[in-house]
């Protein structure tokens, strides 16, 4: 073994063990969020009377240094000091000397690392929900001017009947909207303090964590201080809500892919956002949503990454929750990332009308109109299915749609079919007759549409 | 292949065609749900003057009917019947004729299908909700009785701070709170009707949906038609907050195993709550516990399962989301059943308060008094540190704990102890110091149970 | 909560805490392993002297008479008996008396449940191994009349080559063809005998493993008593090797999907592997090939539950590991039924080689002939690529493709393009000229079917 | 949205798509694989007289170059040059020319990246098997100083029997050795060329695809060039074997952590491999064991990411495969750490011998000696099961344990107990008498050991 360890990887075991251990590779990323954490406490612990207020100016000063180099991208980590917490405080140390260390006085790592995290999280999750609306609107307004673009409507990938191609589009308009909704509701477990809660247990210092949440802008304070260190289950309901919005996107991707193939072309996507071939210029490769569709995978394994770390842990902190962070980096940032190209992507997209047109007509979807055109006039439902059934049987073997068969054929088949059948079966007509509330018909598309716009 | 096909397995091809199709073997479990969507449907047809009122009444007649013989259990259901839905819809045209085929007028089964597992899920959310509350009752009442039975807080399952024992089974309190209100937030989600969404699109029939939903005493109608038949969040978002819930459990379960441990001793479960073994016994397995913590795998998968399952899935309605509801079903059986035996085994289980005190006296886990003493006294947090190492390592080669020590011994390493660091060193006064609030100070525990009575 | 034990849910705490210890309710499909079995440990028993023959020959005697009532469904299962194991132990001794209970000797649950999942999962990965093969057989039959079927070949679902629709098939031969190693590897992990390992710690009878193994017909046993007890690797394992067949099965699912759509319309496929709509006869949803592409999720699933499940156990039994059955169960269930449908699928159905041609004259999947074409005759290939993108560009502006180009068009933008060119642009030139080893050509596929009968 | 785009987030929509879309942050790690294969492929166009000897020796020399800078770390790589290879072969076109753009006749990124991928699994599973190997020398050399240390062995968490604690870490040599054969078992579907499979479709260029192959060291080549550009399964199976290996060091873990317990103290870590507390000496904290168990999660997420992304994907290459790189590097990295960490934490740990005999002697694990002893005198199994019970239970009710109990009450309960019993009740000789094939005897324990040496 010692080969191993000491020719080929030529690193000590120490170094091993730090580097494993170590967590400032990627905690990094809340260095603003803990010195945020670092001023408000400081100042809690000064107006508490804990520490006399020149520490506290002195501390504040040297945190407000350190933030001003963390902004220039200045400050240099080290991986002996293994996380964002010691590293920081390292450097305020060799900045302002030994009454740097009165900092931690009524703190303990365990609820300045969850603190750091509620507060990024906070932060992360109104960015979100701020690009997931942004999302919205570009579907809205690409719904706004398709209301009254027929498009065929699917079930088991076969054409099923004809809708307004803006009808489907807001579909996804409305799966957003409860991802919105689900992020507003996880806020109540995000925007909470466990600052003050200590290693596990409170402290004795006389601490007011009312005031400190306050001052960094939180609505509530952990009851428990058990529960706050060892509660991750903001992160998991996080990943929960990812998982779900990646879900909706991978819909949305597997209908961009489909209709930009040869096969749909019911869309053409805009140059910046596909991927063109040198040798084939017609050819656009949809890249983005593909990528997207692909990054599901990934927003999904994070999800269970924790879920498994966090099965069966004993309370209070255990090491394993280090693995909390990467995860809710890496998500937060595919999420961000998906949802700004998926809305340029669908905001530059051009629809193919006249495609979409052509489809609608060159198919049998208008078959479910004359079957409920019979069961208007008193068939049983079944049996209109039936004589349905049979006149696009005849349709097929004569080589036409419904629309070229003659009157008198209708009525061979049933005398309740009058002149008036072949408006029924025009898509368009379809489409518009379809006007139970939140149905296809032009009128509720648009009603629709005014309703999504309030939402947002 | 023949062979295989014919000989082995016995069955024709369309045999094992219809079985692997056919839901009835599962989605039986939505009978009554689907009974009384149909009783609502064809009520509002005939309030909307869709269907006349004597086939209205000859309809709702035999569905009451069906739903007697279904409560008796004495329907029989046909695999060549696929599903529930046509189950019972061939059932009725046998009862009352031809005419029962006129209740499928203005609805389809993708519409019918998702109302049942709406109507299902409401009905089980709130079931669960009252499980949970049940349970955190039981926790109160355990935790009640011990907010003055000190016991050992760990970090890293090694002995770190001393605190109340209340404290500790109060963390599953919370974190049932938050199952709960995830689960209350989620009503919103499921409390919503998708019945008249038809196959996709919604209908031609002038029905009034939310007259139906009303009858069904939903809140709300979806806004979108192919949103209605395609939207499986409502399942995926119960599957996640079922994770959650079930990895609290876990840890929990966690606990009462080491607890239960001969080297823990710190409980014991009551017989009924665990199994013994004939030839030991003193021996009592915590089955139930290890069976809840091994059922965590289970619900993790049914999530799991569901978010694979709508992965890429274009709109609408696909055969794949036939695979939403057997995991639907199992993790609510595994819920309910977790969650009852759960409460049992807090509630039946007896705390070894002899044990725990003996625990508590036999550590250095005072030590972080010793540290906060002189902090509080002016030393720099990271000094007390070393000097309070300092003692902890003296103590240990002389074979004894920090309440042996002398005071001289004490005021070696630093002139700041005096007398009363003995009063400091006692486990009783440090939980009862750290009356930080939400810390373990028996104070602070006294009115997070006040708190917790309040939010039942 | 009484109101909730005692009225509500109308069972005692008791029969609440057996039914969800109780796992008869579907190892019962264990019971014919477990009589084989403890027939081979009773006969070892004897044939080591540690029972007298007499109580070997009357114990052998009643577990025949009890294969014989299960193998005509007669058992019937007792819910306070637990498991398999007590309650064929019960049977065995209401049946001959106290003697039965020597069967017991030498032996304990945790072995015993062991073997008999080891002996299951030996006979089902049997089984599905010849499943497997008999659709790679059918596979290669499509594949051998469609060598000369030539169809464009895809790279993000847009057209990019013309290929052999025979290769295009084979592709999943392969995939299959590793699923089948997979399980043949694992079969040296799952064909072992756990038998005689005790409750984990081996017995102090003269027992002989070797023996009751071989009688089993195992191919070795267990080197460590605590390891044959405790291992579920086998199950997970299979689990994995599961996974990855379903997520093969689904890519295959989603192409014939997308083939059967009206876009695409490749394939038909055969009425018994379809579902048609009475409405619509023309419309046949390919229900099969969806459903499996859904269940994929079902089995990603149950090696997700297992995992958790698994996940941090310390040694040895743990009342967790009752949880590696139903994923199990379900899974064997789930492949049989799978490969079963997907090979009557693919057997019953109809490729549309018309199509297909159609297809492939009317794109540019024929460009990249012509950038090979040119770098063939020296051209670096970025350049050859960039001389084909004008040519492309220029037939798209006038509306036509390639082989409408006339010759003096090629040479204005490269004097190395000559006649021969047209016979280049050929799709079944394009398609024959692929001959690199494993490549597309008709004489490579040719050879890859031959390759492909030798393995079956 | 502009301001979204343009303001808050300062980067053109061309920008944030390049970004999205670029590989380079990642799969740079496979530079020297690349380099290789591209080194193999021109060398092979030489040798088939597909590129004239002059351009073949200007490419490799090119490569050589850049092959020494990778090595010295001086390449920079270009976002806006996507991947690994773009951003390869720019550079050496930079380097010499135009003639560096010959390097891609006869092959596409689709087959180059695939061969880079099994190149650097084949290298990547090697080293991890020497891990594994190191691993298990360590627990062998453990082990056999333990082969005589008796400790307690567990079921549910509950002492059940006394083992030898050699016989216990042994178990987890056999579970490391099944991880071993199962990456052996993989290496047939890794060390498999794709080379010259071209985009999906093969070449038209006379290449020598097993030529290629040979020069990489490959064994094989992919029979079907479309399965070669479209097959992940290698990396998928490496993601499941690692997912395995894992759960096993969680198990493993799990048992460090409770061991290293105030309440166990069976064991006692090496300072290099455990976390102090600078206020509590004695504490030492299992950091490395808890996350290497937190890890766990990461694995399987890993796993679970890669087999959605490939759920359902159409053939051939998809962009969505390019997230099958960073959890497989990832995988890779936590797989070496976890195992290095893991040897040097068993190795240097000590193992306190007087505490694990301290605990055999204070417990009924015993009684199954006493009830074996019975059996063997023709007592049937269930009865003597019954007679230790009441043994028990009446040392319980005088506090003492079965050895302190005199010989006449034993015989009270059965006139087969005889003085011998005494030596029965011993946890030595109740280890020593297991001798069972596999058993916890120490006899066995010993060959199990040399036949552990004999596997390495």
């Amino acid at each position: 073994m010692s080969k191993l360890w000491g020719g080929r990887f030529q690193k000590s075991a120490e170094e091993w063990v730090d580097e494993f251990g170590a967590s400032i590779g990627f905690d990094q990323e809340l260095v603003m969020e803990d010195l945020q954490g670092s001023i408000a406490h400081v100042t809690m612990l000064g107006n508490c009377g804990i520490l006399p207020s020149e520490d506290v100016e002195t501390i504040i000063d040297g945190l407000q240094q350190l933030k001003l180099k963390a902004e220039s991208g200045k400050l240099e980590y080290l991986i002996e000091n293994e996380d964002i917490h010691l590293n920081l405080e390292k450097m305020l140390i060799d900045l302002i000397g030994p009454v740097g260390g009165k900092l931690h006085t009524g703190r303990s790592r365990n609820d300045q690392v969850a603190t750091d995290m509620h507060l990024y999280l906070k932060e992360q999750v109104n960015e979100i929900s701020l690009l997931i609306a942004a999302f919205q609107k570009t579907i809205i307004e690409q719904a706004e001017q398709h209301i009254m673009t027929v498009a065929p409507g699917y079930t088991h990938l076969q054409r099923a009947q004809p809708i307004s191609f803006g009808h489907h589009l807001m579909t996804y308009f409305w799966m957003l909207q409860r991802d919105k909704e689900r992020l507003a509701d996880s806020m109540k477990r995000i925007d909470i303090s466990p600052l003050g809660a200590g290693a596990l247990a409170g402290t004795t210092f006389p601490i007011d964590r009312e005031s400190s949440a306050e001052l960094l802008g939180f609505t509530s304070v952990y009851q428990n201080s058990m529960d706050a260190v060892s509660d991750r289950d903001f992160i998991v309901e996080f990943l929960s809500n990812s998982s779900m919005l990646m879900m909706h996107l991978s819909r949305f991707a597997e209908e961009i892919i489909l209709w930009s193939s040869q096969e749909f072309q019911f869309i053409e996507l805009d140059d910046s956002f596909s991927t063109g071939s040198s040798i084939m210029p017609q050819k656009k490769n949809p890249d983005m949503a593909e990528l997207i569709r692909g990054k599901t995978g990934r927003v999904y394994g994070n999800l269970f990454s924790l879920l498994t770390t966090l099965k069966g842990l004993p309370l209070a902190y255990n090491k394993d929750m280090q693995e909390d962070k990467e995860g809710m980096f890496d998500t937060v940032h595919t999420l961000k990332g998906s949802l700004k190209i998926f809305e340029g992507l669908i905001r530059t997209m051009t629809v193919k009308t006249e495609q979409l047109t052509k489809a609608v007509n060159q198919d049998f979807s208008n078959a479910t109109e004359l079957a409920d055109y019979l069961a208007a006039k008193g068939m049983p439902f079944r049996e209109a299915h039936e004589v349905t059934g049979k006149l696009v049987f005849l349709c097929i073997q004569r080589g036409h749609y419904l629309v070229d068969l003659p009157l008198e054929e209708f009525q061979k088949k049933s005398r309740l079919i009058e002149e008036d059948v072949f408006e029924i079966l025009s898509p368009v007509k379809a489409v518009e007759r379809r006007n139970s509330f939140g149905g296809t018909g032009f009128e509720q598309v648009k009603k629709q549409i005014e309703q999504g716009k309030v939402l947002l």
